[in-house]
């Protein structure tokens, strides 16, 4: 199964997922998938996050309290839950506010180590 | 009941809870509690994440998807579990790697609205 498909099931089956992205922390995205109904812009949202995301990841090395794993944000209208896949790249899933966040984070998890291998 | 008050039972009741600190998006802190047996230098964690919630907070104002309402940031060994309570404060929570972080957020959340009414 190629990136996009494997996006699209996490988005799809997360129960309220608009769009996933695997992006590197320079803001180039390699594959995204995106609901026709997403109603955001789900690339220019992960563009703007991936600058916050290197900075957290900088901030974590600095603190040695291990490998970066997980990062969400949730603000009134949404939930971004990103996921680090290596040095270089991370997949986010942007959630709408209602939607199920919990399994979202799950499947993310899950659907990590493949991801991490894929890209290696 | 006082903030220091307010954080030990939120830190003792979430299961690994390893501090709290309520501070300002500049790094101030207005009150913390830290388990003696933390390992972790609490204080100078959330100090060092101020900087980047900062960040954050102006992605979020950026994208117009509402409010900043949670961040969590989870690595190797530990997870912060940071809330929103005004524009300029945020309360934290730190826990270890293994502790119950759905009950962290949970108890950060009910608490919110509490140091929302206090620090107005």
């Amino acid at each position: 199964m190629g990136f996009k498909a494997i996006l699209r099931s996490i988005v799809e089956e997360s129960g309220g997922g608009l769009g996933g992205v695997i992006m590197g922390y320079d803001g180039i995205s390699i594959d995204e998938y995106v609901r026709e109904s997403a109603g955001i812009d789900v690339l220019t949202m992960t563009v703007e996050y991936a600058s916050v995301l290197k900075e957290i990841k900088r901030t974590v090395g600095v603190l040695k309290t291990g490998e970066l794993e997980e990062v969400s944000i949730i603000s009134g209208e949404c939930s971004v839950i990103v996921r680090g896949i290596s040095d270089d790249f991370f997949v986010a899933l942007i959630m709408a506010a209602d939607g199920n966040f919990g399994k979202g984070r799950y499947l993310l998890k899950r659907a990590a180590p493949g991801f991490r291998e894929a890209l290696q």
